[in-house]
């Protein structure tokens, strides 16, 4: 049962993006994905959550919307309304809130809401690779301001926006992801946080902040969010149950005007993202955010410790990283000589994937011998054993590192 | 908390819809949107499907696709794969079925993978309101082709694409509903059918089936699809859950060959549809489908007759209708003088929503004085009150039905 026998090809419509490969499973040594730790998912109070609300409120799943309309399930917008106060001072109401399928249909809502072919945006110069390729997709032109240990740099960011104010180019956004940001693991202090604001309110740009994963911090301390410092003026805000609960369960949220809100909604033309994800979310959040967050986040921080010391391991001083302050991820820099998009090709074969640098960076010559590796889903010991491969693949195919590495590193330092 | 200070209006892309109203709850009397029978709902199972599949895989929400890539979940797949044989006489694998956030998901992926602006498609004249409004906002150009009682006119669709043949206009597809047509209610025979296969492979055009409403037939008995029909070959089809089970669970499909899948994957950037809702769907579906459908529909009978009676009564011989083969909505036609898109708004002003027939039709004169009226979610009660406000409301604005509406019926009978 193909459709082989009548040919497509001729009605397809332009510029489609590659097909999709098929899927043959999960490799062994899994560091790409936002996947996050199985044996962390509240699989009991989920029970429990979805048993209360729907004896309560099931009969309610035959009405689009719930009785909640288009901006989703209110309990979880009450919840969220709570827990945006405590956790990043962002003051709003449940109206200013939009529940999406997962932060990228947000992603999808604030682009469709914003940009037009030609396009200019700013954006951090490593950053999360399906916003890279949304971008490209659309036909925007993206900026890439580069980073330090404390995120988007201030003053590379206001020559930038000099330079476009020269060029009388007007740029829609600055997308930003001040805290852990993708993929470097670092924070945006508050100082810096201000200067940003302020120097995208004197160019008239507004901020879209993506907080994803600003619940996982490992000492817990999360500066305001950007949208809180603003007073929600020129910033919109999305974030994630993804992270802190389950990747699989596609609940996301972006937090704006009504006047901006009223414009996404017009946008989003799917009759409201799933009840019953939603439902069973505000049951459990309600209860039980607040302990099960810090659960997970101290699981994540052993599988991190263990991969930096498997890679200090087994890459000796061939890879540099600076500790992450939470999140899921580690951002290493490999030797010059090393290309990851070859790299990942050639350790893909050997059960283990990553992401290359290139595919979360403007600047592809700055990520060529950079990658990402996600700690959340693999145990412990398979993060050690797929480090072990990926060096010994890494080796094979660009002669680093050496094999006596850790000797090396217990020399050298 | 607003962006009022901050100034959005100069940023905003081209062209977007017009903004959403704020949302103050249902009307009183609710005969629009595919909401369902809320004490249909089966809440008990539900709770039962979820305990289960949470309790034996729950932890597999930490993975984005479950353990089953990004085509749906699999147990998910494989009901749909039995169900497709048994009800509609398709043979196709689970590979070939993508899961999709309701069947709406599934109309923008099939049109992102075929349309682009300019593109020609033939439509049945009166059609399903949303499928319309996204072909208007690609900038595609619809051709309407009239119906009768058993759904598409083959006349009027050869007559359609021969011109479109001599104006040498690709159609990119034929899109049609042809069991429980919405919003005429009617079903398109085998004999008809195939007639619309053959057409359409002699013109080199492919189908697209969109089967939401197929489940809810008053006598059970369904024609194979077309997607049976034609052996797979030059059909789409996308069908949903949201009409059988519970329209807030956003959950459809797309039945079609790997190859399109593939590309349809490559365009579904939303790292899966809701993981939760998919793995209640599976777990209640393999063990209460065949139940539950039966036991639903015939609570949508009851509900449809409270309709014909009432209009009956309170409209007389002013409202004219065809029996629906099944579904959840009734397709009226009033008198030459109404007007249903004013209707619609003085209505409202009563509480009573309905759908007006230009926003479900091609020919806006042919749907002026009609509209569709959904009768699966008002208790009966509601129905007979909401009839009984509608005709008070068209007998001020347009004189119609007469006072002695009822009396006139019994005598004219």
């Amino acid at each position: 049962m193909t459709s082989a026998s009548f040919d497509f090809a001729p009605l397809l419509a332009p510029n489609l993006p590659v097909p999709a490969a098929r899927w043959n499973g999960f490799p062994k040594y899994n560091f790409i994905g936002g996947h996050n730790d199985a044996e962390r998912v509240p699989v009991d109070q989920l029970i429990a959550a979805a048993t209360a609300v729907l004896r309560r409120e099931g009969a309610s799943l035959a009405t689009y919307g719930l009785n909640s309309g288009p901006l989703g399930y209110r309990p979880l917008r009450d919840f969220l309304v709570a827990k945006l106060k405590s956790h990043a001072g962002i003051t709003c109401t449940a109206d200013e809130i939009l529940i999406t399928s997962g932060s990228l249909q947000g992603l999808d809502l604030v682009n469709s809401l914003l940009l037009a072919p030609g396009d200019t945006v700013l954006i951090e110069q490593e950053t999360y690779g399906g916003a890279l390729t949304r971008l490209t997709r659309l036909g925007v032109k993206t900026i890439g301001v580069p980073l330090d240990g404390e995120g988007m740099r201030m003053d590379a960011l206001a020559a930038a926006l000099a330079d476009l104010k020269r060029r009388g180019v007007q740029a829609k956004y600055i997308y930003t992801i001040p805290t852990v940001q993708n993929p470097t693991g670092t924070i945006m202090g508050t100082a810096r946080r201000a200067e940003l604001l302020k120097l995208a309110q004197s160019h008239g740009v507004p901020i879209f902040e993506d907080e994803c994963y600003s619940d996982l911090i490992w000492d817990g301390e999360r500066p305001p969010a950007l949208h809180a410092m603003a007073k929600g003026s020129g910033v919109i805000h999305i974030g994630s149950f993804s992270k802190s609960i389950a990747p699989a369960l596609r609940v996301g949220y972006i937090v704006a005007g009504w006047d901006l809100l009223a414009r996404m909604l017009a946008l989003k033309q799917d009759a409201g993202s799933g009840a019953l994800e939603q439902m069973v979310l505000a049951e459990f959040c309600a209860a039980h955010f607040n302990t099960h967050v810090p659960a997970l986040t101290s699981g994540l921080r052993v599988k991190l410790d263990t991969l930096m010391e498997a890679l200090a391991e087994q890459f000796g001083t061939s890879a540099e990283f600076e500790e992450p302050k939470g999140g899921i991820f580690l951002w290493v820099k490999l030797p010059d000589q090393v290309d990851t998009l070859k790299l990942s090709q050639a350790a893909l074969a050997a059960g283990v994937s990553l992401n290359p640098g290139p595919e979360w960076s403007t600047d592809k010559a700055f990520g060529k011998s950079r990658l990402r590796l996600c700690f959340a889903n693999p145990a412990p010991e398979t993060i050690r054993q797929g480090v072990a491969v990926l060096a010994d693949v890494c080796r094979r195919e660009f002669g680093v590192p050496a094999r006596i590495a850790n000797v090396e590193r217990a020399t050298a330092r």
